[in-house]
C-alpha cells in the first residue's frame, strides 16, 4: 500500500506537492519522496513521515510547475532508499513515475529487459521496471515526431508487458503528465482539475481527499486499463488501453483509503456503515445479541455504528486510543510486548463492565491484536466478548501489493472460525459473510482474492508460492 | 499542562518510566524527561515525543529501582533544555522533582530564596523553584535524624511559601518517594499499587490510563493539601497538609484527561457524555432543531454523542480526521495557512450536504479553528452551521498552567456571543451554560476560573496582569 | 578539485573504497560518494567527511566487487546533492562514473544532447555530461557484439565532444572498468595493480598515495588521451584517443597533491623542495637577506625547507598549527572574523622576535591570508617581514576545476607586485618566476594557464567570461 | 588530558568562549561545554568538538559576562555526557567549575561528602567532587559576609581534602571568578589579561595560545597550591594556600601543549627543540650514525630538528600525514587494522630509500604505532631503521589524569630497551636518559612520575593498584 500523487500546475508545485502527500499520509509512513521538473528535475527522497523527510528549504530546491509524489508503506527490512519512489530517468525522454501496486512478473519483465534492451533494474524497485518497460517501447518510435497515439501504444504495451496491480503517473520531461492503470483498475487513482486565472491545473491522486485538500475537483477516476495524458498546453487526453474485468481492491473500502475519499463513486464512511448494518443478520445468528457494541478505533468505527443501527445494541466508544505513541522506541521485554496494544489502546471503564460486548475491527488478519483485545476487555470486566470482524475471514496472501503476511501468519488461512475463536479467546467470533460482501460490491467489480483466492490476473498455485518466497526475500511493495 | 510520573520499583524501571510517559503524552509533546536513582542520579531530557528522546541505550544508563519521569507542553517560545523536568540537587539530599501546574507566586519565591538561602534558581523553572523551597526546609531539620513529621512538616512550609497549582513528586535519595498537591489540587495527580512476588510497588501518575497501563490500581488521589510518601521500606505515609477549598481543574474533564481515565472518581469519557446531554436545552432554545449532529474529532466526539442522545438529531461522523500528520513541517504561505485546519480534518461527503448541521468541539478559545470548520461544512453544501461548544465561553486566562493565550487572543474575553458567532461565521452559536456546568460539579469542586473569573487562590487583577506579562515573556508552564 | 577512486576487485569492495577514498580526502572535504556493482548498483552520498558520510551498515550495503569513489571540493553554494558524484543511468549499458576537473563547453553539448537524443542533463552536472555522452556513443554500437575497439571509438568521440578537464573512470556493468583523460591530461590519474591469491586486482586513483595505502603498485599514469579498460577476465587494453599537448596541472605540483604522491614519475614533497631552491635567487634579489626562513604550516614547509637550504638564512617552524578546529562553526562578528587566520595559526614566540623574516606561502591567490600573518609576526615582534610565494603571480582564472575565484577577487590579476606587496603590509614580496617555473616542467608539459593566461585547450577571451559568469552561478565543480 | 578556560568579561562573553576553547582543542576532543552567568546560569554540553557542540544559536543563549569553558579527552567508555563539565550548584551560592587534572583519593572524599553532608556525587565525576568539597567548605561561614579571605580559607580546606592534580577555575555567582591549583602545581593555569574601554577583562586559560589568540596577555601562572580571584569590581586577589614541592606535569612540555604555548616561563618549542639536542649523544652512543633523521608528524618535529642541528645527519621529512581523517568510521577488518597507521601516515618516496633512518617521536607508550612505522619505512626501502623516543621509557601510569594506559599495556614497564627493541621490529632503539630530561627541568621542579615511578603526591603501591582499577572502572578523566 503506497500512496501517489502527481501535480500539472502553472506555478511552483513544491508546496503543494508536500502538503498533498501529507492528506496521503495514512497509505504509508515509512518514506516519501518528490521529483519536480523544471527544465532538470530535482529530487528528494527520504525516510520516515512526510513532515519528517520535507523542510523548507525543498519547497525551494524542489522548483518547477510539475511534480509528483510518493509515500510508502514498507514491509519490514525493505527500507533501503534504493528502492524508494519517485524513480527517474534522462533517457530517451527526461521520465519520472511513482507507481501504487506490485508486480507480479518481476523477474520476468526484468530478464527481458536485460536481454533485450541492456537496462540494468535492481532487484526490488517496481517502479523502475514498469519505468523501463514504458521507456524501451518509447524509444521504439521516432522520438522527434512522437504522436499522442504513440503514447498510449507505449502505454498498451507496458500493459501487456506487466502483470500485477499498477497505477503510475509518468512525468514525461517537456511533454506532460501521464496516468495509467494496469488492466484490472485494482489499485485507485482519480483526475482532479481546478481553474486558476492562468488556465486550468489538474492532479493525479490515489484518493479524492487529497485533491479535496488542494482545491481540485474530482474528474475521473483513471479505470481498468486506462490511460489519461495530459499535454504541455493542458488538454486531456483519454485512451482505453489493455482492458481486463474491473478488480478493484476492496480492501481499499474495508481499510485502506480515508473515510472522506470516493472510491469508484461511492464515498468509504458510507460503504463502512453499509457494511455494517450487513453483520447484523450474522451477529443475530451467532447467539445470545450483544449488550453493547464497541468499536476498535479507528479503523472499525463506521463498522460498528452501522451494526448498531441495524440491530438492538447500542453503540459505545468502549476503547481510547493513545494519539501521540510514534514509533515504537525501546526494546521491550516479553512482558511489555504483551502490553504494546495496551500502550494503543485502553478499556474505558464501566462501558464493558458485566456485559456481553461485540467489539468491531476491519478485520482480522494474523489474530495479535483480537486476543490481546479481548484479554483486555475481560480485565475490564465485560462478561462475554464476541469479536466481529468486517471483513470475511482473510485466507489468501495479496499479490498486488497489500502487506498481509505470508500463508503461514494468516490466522484463517489453514483454520476454521472455531478455530480461531478459540485461539484468540473470544466468547464469539462472527465473520462478514463472504456472499454478502460480493452481494454489496458486484456492480463495482472487485477483486476479492484475499478472501476467495480467486486472483483477476489468473496467478496459478505456482506463481503464488514464488511471490510469497519474493516477498520473503526482498520485501517488495509498491 | 504536563504530565508526571514517578515509581517506586523493586527492579530496573527505566523501561516502565518511558512506557508509562508515552502513555501520559497526550499532556505535553514537546518535551520528556527521566531521573532514577541507584545511589548515584541518572538523567535523559530531550525535545520531542517520548519515543524520540529516549533510545533502547537509555533503558540500561537509567539505572536503579525509582524514577521520575515528565513529559511537556511547552508554550511558544519556551523550549529551552534549561526549563526542562525532571529536575534535581545533591545537597541538603539528593533530591529530584517533578511536576505539573504552574506558580503564581514565582518572582516573590525566588527573591526570598536568593536574600535567605542564596540559592540560585532561573528566571522559568518553576520545578527548581518548589524543588529548592523544599530544600530550603529540609536543611532547617536535623539531617541524620529526620522523621516522617519533620518531612511533612517540610511539605507544609513548602505549600504555604508557593502559590498557585502543583502537583509534584519528590525523589528523595535513599529515603523514598514523596508527593504532594497545592492546597486546592488543582491538578491531578493518583496514587497506583500493584503486587509483585517481592512486594508491593507504587507510582504516582497524572492519570489512571497510565497506572492502568503499567499494571497499577489506582488506590486515591493526592487531593487538595494531600502529602504522601513511600518510604525506603515501602511504607505508606499519608498527611493533609495546607488546605484551601477544593477546586479540581474542570479543563481536565472538558479536554486535558484521556477519556479513560478517572478523575476524583469520575470516568472522563462519561463525564463528556454528561456534559454533552446538558447541551441539549441550550441548543433546543437556539431555534430549529438540527438535522445532524457531528463531532469535530477527536476531542467533540463524547459531547456530541451526550447531545445526540438527549435530543432528536442522529449523531453521524461529518469529519475525517488525518492521524498522521506529525509536526508541522513547511512556512506555509498564506493560501496554505488557510487549508492548515483541512490537513487534519475533511468533511466526509454527504453527511452535511443539504442540512442544518451543529458541530460539536470541546471548547472554544480562540475562534479560528471555528472559523475554519464553518467556512469547510459550508463548502460541504452544508445549509446551516451551528457550533456548540461543550465548554461555556472562556473569558480568562489560566494562571494554573494551561495555556489559554493571553486576554487579547481569547475571543469571548471581551465580545458577546453573538459578536463570536459573527466572527466564525455560524447561523447558530451555542455554549454550556455556566450553570450548568457549575451544577454537574458542585461536588467535586471545581476550578473553573477561566469561565468565571473566580481564582481559588486569589489572584487579583494586578497579580494576573503581571502573570500575562511574565507568561509573555518566559513562557513558564509545569 | 576532487578525488576519484576506481576499483577492479575480485571480493567485496567497499570497504576499500571506503578507506582510499579517506586517503584523497585533502582533494574534497565537501561530500563524498561510492557505487559498487553487483549485478545491481548500490550507492552512497552525502555531504561531508569520507567518516561522516559512511557507516559501518555501507560496507554491507554496498555489495561487489567492483566499485567506484569520489570526494568532492565544492564551491560556495554548489553543495546541492544534485551535484554529487558518482553518477549512474541504467541504459544502454548500467553505467557509472567518477569525474576529476571541469568541462568548459558544458551548455554546447548539454543543448546537443538534448536535441539529438533527448537526453535530460542538469545544469551543474559534468560527470552526468560526460557520462551521457558516451553513453550516447555507445548506443549506436551494436550493444550484443560490442567490441573493445567499439568501446575505444566511443571514448574517441567523447574526447572530441567534450572541452576541458577531465580524468574519468567509468564502470560498465557487467563488462568492467573504463579510464581515460581529456586530450591534453590535465588532471592526475593512475593505474595501480596487486596481486592476490584469485588473481591481480586493479584501482584507478588520483593519486598514488592512495594505491600505496590500498597495497597496488602504481603501474602507469592515464596520460594525455589516453584510454585503459580492464575488462570483465582483467585482461588490460589501453589505447591513445585523441591527444593534444601535454598540459598536466602545475598547481597538482605546487599545492593539490599530497606531498608523498609521485606525479609524472616525479615525487611531489622533492619538487616542492625543488622550486623552494629556484626561490633562493629572487629572494636574494629582493634585497637584505632574511634572518629566518619559516613556512606557512602545512603547505609551505617544503618550499621553505628548499629556500633555506639554498641560501644563508636558517628554517625555522615559526607558526603554530591548530589541527583540530573543523568547521567554521559560529558566525562571526567582524572582530572575531579577523581572528580567524589566528585561530588557525600563531606565531611560536621567539622565533621571529626582532627579526626580518621571509614566510614561505605556496601560493597568493586572494592575498587575505598573507596580510592576516604579515600583521599577525609584526604583532609577534618580528622587525620586518618578506612574503615569499612559491608560485608565481596568479593572473587568470581556472577553468579546468580549480577554485580560483573569479578575476576580480585575484589580487595580483589586474595590479603590479608592488601593489599586492603594500596591499599586504609586507615589507617584501617574492614571487617565482614564471621563467624558473617553466624551466622546471618543460619536460613534463604542464598547465600554467593560471600564471600566464596560456590555456591548453584554447579558451578565448570570450568563452573565459562565459565560465566566470556560469561558475558564479553554478558553483560547478569537479 | 583536558583544556579549560574561564573569562571575566564585561559584555557578552559567549563567543570569545567558544572561540578560545577552539585553541584548547588539542587538549580533548571527545567532548565539549560552557557555562555563562547573568543571573542565571546557561548551560551547553555536548559530545564531539568544539565545533559540533556549539551552533550560532549558543551565542545568544549563553548571556551574560563571566564563563567558564572545558574540553574533554576520555578515556574509552567514559563518553557519558553525565562524566563532563563544566558542573555547576545552586546552593549555598551558585557555584560552577570545570578542572583539569584528576583526584586519586575521590573514593574516601566521596564518602565524607556523604556522610558529612548528605551529598550525593556521582561515581565518577571529580569536577563535582572538588565543587561540593569547596562548597562545603563554604557553608561553614556566614555567606552574608563572606570575606575574600574566608574564601581562601575554603580553597585550602578543599586542597587538604582532595588529592591529585586539580587545576580549576570556580565562577562564584554574583561574586566573581576563582581558580587554584593543587600544591604541586601539577596541571598548567595562566592567568591573562586585557585592557578595554570598560576596563580591565580577565581569562583563565590551560594554556598561553588560547590567552594570545583572544588577546589576553599572559600575567602570570597560578603555580602550586595558588589561589587568584578577581572579584565583582575586577579586583585581583592573590593568595598562597597549601604548598607542596612544585611537580610540573613534564609531559606538557613533551606532548601535550601547543608548541606555541608558554609554560612555567618557557617555549614549548624550544624546550622540544632543547630536548631534541640532548638526544645526539645516546643516538651517537647507538651506533653507525644515521643516514637521516625523520619526524612522526606533527609530534616528533621539533624534536627531530633538534636533534638533526647536534648531529651530522640531516633532517627530512620523510612521512606525509593526512590531515583529514576525521574519526574512525568503520569497523575495520585486521587486515584493515594493520593499514591504520598508514591511513594517517605514508612514507615519502627516496627520503628513506636505502638509508640508516632514525625516525623520532615524542615518546613510546604501547609501542602499536612505533612498530607499524618500522614495518612502513622498512617496505620503504629504509636499510635500517632506529626510534627514537624524546622522552625516557614511559614505566608508570600517571594517577594526574594522563591516559597512559594500565600498566600491562605500558610497553616498557616490565621490559627492557632491546626487548621492546625486538618487539618493535627496530634496528635500533633510543630512549631520552631520565638524568638528561631531569637535568633540563631541575629549576621548574617537574614531575616524572610516569618515568621514574616519583609521585609527587606520596602515592603507595596499594593506592595505585586501586586506582588502575577505578580507571579501568569508570575512565574517569578530568
Amino acid at each position: 500500500m503506497c500512496g501517489i500523487l502527481g501535480i500539472w500546475g502553472r506555478d511552483q508545485v513544491a508546496a503543494e506537492l508536500m502538503l498533498g502527500l501529507a492528506t496521503l499520509q495514512h497509505r504509508g509512513q515509512d518514506a516519501a519522496g518528490a521529483i519536480t521538473f523544471d527544465g532538470s528535475f530535482h529530487v528528494k527522497i527520504g525516510r520516515g513521515l512526510v513532515s519528517e523527510v520535507f523542510a523548507d528549504k525543498h519547497q525551494e530546491r524542489l522548483r518547477g510547475p510539475w511534480g509528483l509524489g510518493h509515500v510508502r508503506y514498507a514491509t519490514m527490512g525493505s527500507t533501503d532508499v534504493e528502492d524508494a519512489q519517485p524513480v527517474h530517468v534522462s533517457y530517451p525522454y527526461g521520465l519520472a513515475m511513482v507507481h501504487n501496486g506490485n508486480v507480479t512478473n518481476f523477474d520476468e519483465v526484468r530478464e527481458s529487459l536485460y536481454a533485450e534492451h541492456h537496462r540494468l533494474v535492481s532487484t526490488s524497485n517496481d517502479a523502475a521496471l514498469i519505468l523501463y518497460t514504458f521507456a524501451a517501447e518509447l524509444e521504439k518510435c521516432d522520438l522527434r515526431s512522437l504522436s499522442i497515439l504513440d503514447l498510449f501504444g507505449c502505454v498498451e504495451a507496458t500493459q501487456r508487458a506487466i502483470a500485477g496491480a499498477y497505477s503510475a503517473v509518468c512525468l514525461i520531461a517537456g511533454r506532460g503528465l501521464l496516468a495509467f492503470a494496469d488492466p484490472h483498475g485494482i489499485r485507485p487513482l482519480v483526475l482532479g482539475r481546478r481553474e486558476t486565472e492562468a488556465g486550468p491545473e489538474y492532479a493525479f491522486a490515489s484518493e479524492t481527499t487529497c485533491l479535496d485538500f488542494l482545491g481540485f475537483e474530482a474528474v475521473e477516476e483513471v479505470g481498468p486499463g486506462c490511460a489519461i495524458f495530459i499535454d504541455g498546453q493542458g488538454e486531456i487526453h483519454r485512451h482505453q488501453g489493455v482492458r481486463g474485468r474491473s478488480a478493484f481492491c476492496v480492501f481499499e473500502f474495508i481499510y485502506f483509503a480515508r473515510e472522506d475519499s470516493v472510491l469508484r463513486g461511492r464515498v468509504v464512511a458510507e460503504e463502512r456503515e453499509r457494511m455494517g448494518r450487513a453483520l447484523a443478520s450474522p451477529v443475530a445468528a451467532a447467539g445470545t445479541p450483544p449488550d453493547v457494541i464497541i468499536d476498535v478505533p479507528a479503523s472499525g468505527y463506521f463498522f460498528a455504528v452501522g451494526l448498531a443501527s441495524a440491530c438492538d445494541a447500542p453503540f459505545r466508544r468502549g476503547l481510547a486510543k493513545n494519539h501521540h505513541i510514534g514509533r515504537s522506541f525501546i526494546q521491550p521485554t516479553d512482558e511489555e510486548r504483551r502490553r504494546s496494544v495496551r500502550l494503543k489502546l485502553n478499556p474505558i471503564r464501566g462501558v464493558v463492565d458485566g456485559l456481553r460486548v461485540a467489539v468491531v475491527d476491519d478485520s482480522i488478519v494474523r489474530g495479535v491484536t483480537s486476543r490481546r483485545l479481548v484479554s483486555l476487555l475481560r480485565a475490564a470486566g465485560a462478561r462475554e466478548v464476541v469479536m466481529v470482524s468486517a471483513a470475511p475471514p482473510v485466507r489468501y496472501p495479496c499479490p498486488y501489493g497489500i502487506d498481509m503476511s505470508t500463508r503461514d501468519e494468516i490466522i484463517a488461512a489453514r483454520q476454521s472460525p472455531d478455530a480461531v475463536r478459540r485461539l484468540i479467546g473470544a466468547d464469539g467470533l462472527v465473520y462478514q459473510p463472504l456472499e454478502s460482501l460480493q452481494a454489496l460490491y458486484r456492480d463495482v467489480g472487485c477483486c476479492d482474492a484475499c478472501f476467495s483466492g480467486e486472483y483477476p490476473t489468473g496467478l496459478d498455485a505456482e506463481a503464488l508460492t514464488r511471490i510469497e518466497r519474493e516477498k520473503d526475500r526482498s520485501g517488495r511493495a509498491g
